[in-house]
């Protein structure tokens, strides 16, 4: 704790990584462009750490001042200490969980790493939900997934939300971002994966079988939006549509349920 | 449109079964002691009356008064229409899809008539969230299980939050609430299920390997809330424990992930 330093004046700039953090336009931009992200609560910090991410600082309030000094202690990082009300004063919220971190990003790996060495990726189109992405990336860590491949339009795995969502599984699962254009999909078929896509269509086929047939090759699964789904030009790009069968009248599951089964369904086969 | 009546008092008792709607502990108390539920928005309302629950009234904003009020013509309740703002004082929120019908509950079947006719149930034990009873009976309705069996202590489906987040699965999939005490399990047994218990517990079967066991049998899926999980006492009761893989170090998913991916393994085996 020989880094602690107790802050009384909002307006510090020490501070400024954790200003206006419930302003999600303003985070969206601010953090990709400083190399920022938040990390929020005890074990998602930990998990942040385990991942290789370095300590900017940490923030945190009298109570938490011990048990959580000591790891950004060991982080080797400062420790600001504030009273809760300027703590909400200066993020905009309720810092109930007791301590935020901010956290250093590391270069992306290149889709060309990620499609050498897995074997069952995930291709995420426009789920720009902060919600649903960190949600996805929890169930395609859970069950097995090698990767995750992001379209230019996804939402930010890093950001506070999704990473929360995700239980930081956003730190344990390998990501890339695919470049624009109609062309993203050739590198990852030229590696040598069959492109699903999940869609309700009828016309699709069981997701089981076609994960049976593909048991020893590479599958790419891709998977879009809530209500949206996969776009005309992403089904039209995939080599097999596949579907989850639904009873009982019901239309769709939500994304990070269908995204569950989809990544079970592949990875059990 | 013969029944439309326009209430511009906010204490017009006719508008009683919709006051306080954001109470969330007075409607958890009220709606099931006056055979009452809601539902909200055109789709849902539908499900509802498609599913035979007769309509009390339907109270609707001017600007869906003719489409909506057709509906509830048809089911020959009462139309209350009312302006946005009274709608909202009534209320107690911004009634942003312009229909809300006050619904009669319909008396539950036993647990014996599900057990009779089912063969995949789901059998919830505390499920308390308003939201995660919803998710699960979405994904229980989507993926085949032919009905669910609650313990007392689990959340109302028919809640309006309940209703809206299973999309009205609710309405489509049969439940039962199983009696308090300890032998409450036995009559699922005695009907022939195999209870399998869901848990991350490592000393757990593979859900998939004991699902392709039991398919061709009768099978009842334990599930407990969200952190929590089952309790010791339906541990103890289960014939046997089942567990999803995990991998990337994640300890879990989210009920409703979990349950969805529970689901599919047992009616996919």
């Amino acid at each position: 704790m020989s880094t602690a330093v107790r802050i009384t004046d909002p307006g510090d700039p020490r501070l400024g990584d954790y200003t206006g953090l419930t302003d999600v336009a303003l985070r969206r931009r601010r953090e990709p462009a400083e190399g920022l992200f938040m990390a929020e609560g005890e074990k998602v910090i930990r998990r942040a750490l385990d991942a290789g991410y370095p300590m900017r600082s940490m923030l945190l309030t009298p109570r938490w001042a011990g048990a959580m000094g000591e790891l950004a202690g060991a982080a080797a990082a400062p420790v600001y200490v504030v009273e809760e009300e300027l703590a909400e004063r200066v993020t905009g919220y309720h810092v109930h969980r007791g301590a935020l971190a901010a956290m250093e990003r590391v270069p992306l790996p290149e889709p060309g790493q990620l499609l050498a060495r897995g074997r069952r990726l995930a291709v995420l189109e426009a789920v720009n939900d902060h919600t649903n992405i960190g949600a996805v990336f929890r169930g395609a860590a859970a069950l097995g997934m090698d990767g995750v491949l992001l379209s230019p339009d996804c939402a930010d795995p890093l950001y506070r939300r999704s990473v929360k969502v995700s239980m930081g599984a956003v730190f344990s699962l390998p990501y890339a971002r695919l470049p624009r254009g109609p062309r993203a999909l050739d590198e990852v078929r030229e590696a040598g994966f069959r492109l699903l896509a999940l869609t309700p269509d009828a016309r699709a086929r069981d997701i089981q079988a076609v994960a049976a047939e593909q048991a020893d090759g590479r599958v790419a699964l891709m998977l879009g939006a809530e209500g949206a789904g996969l776009s005309a030009r992403a089904l039209a790009a995939a080599d097999t549509w596949v579907r989850i069968p639904m009873a009982h009248g019901v239309d769709s599951l939500n994304v990070a349920a269908a995204a569950a089964v989809a990544f079970f369904a592949i990875t059990a086969a």
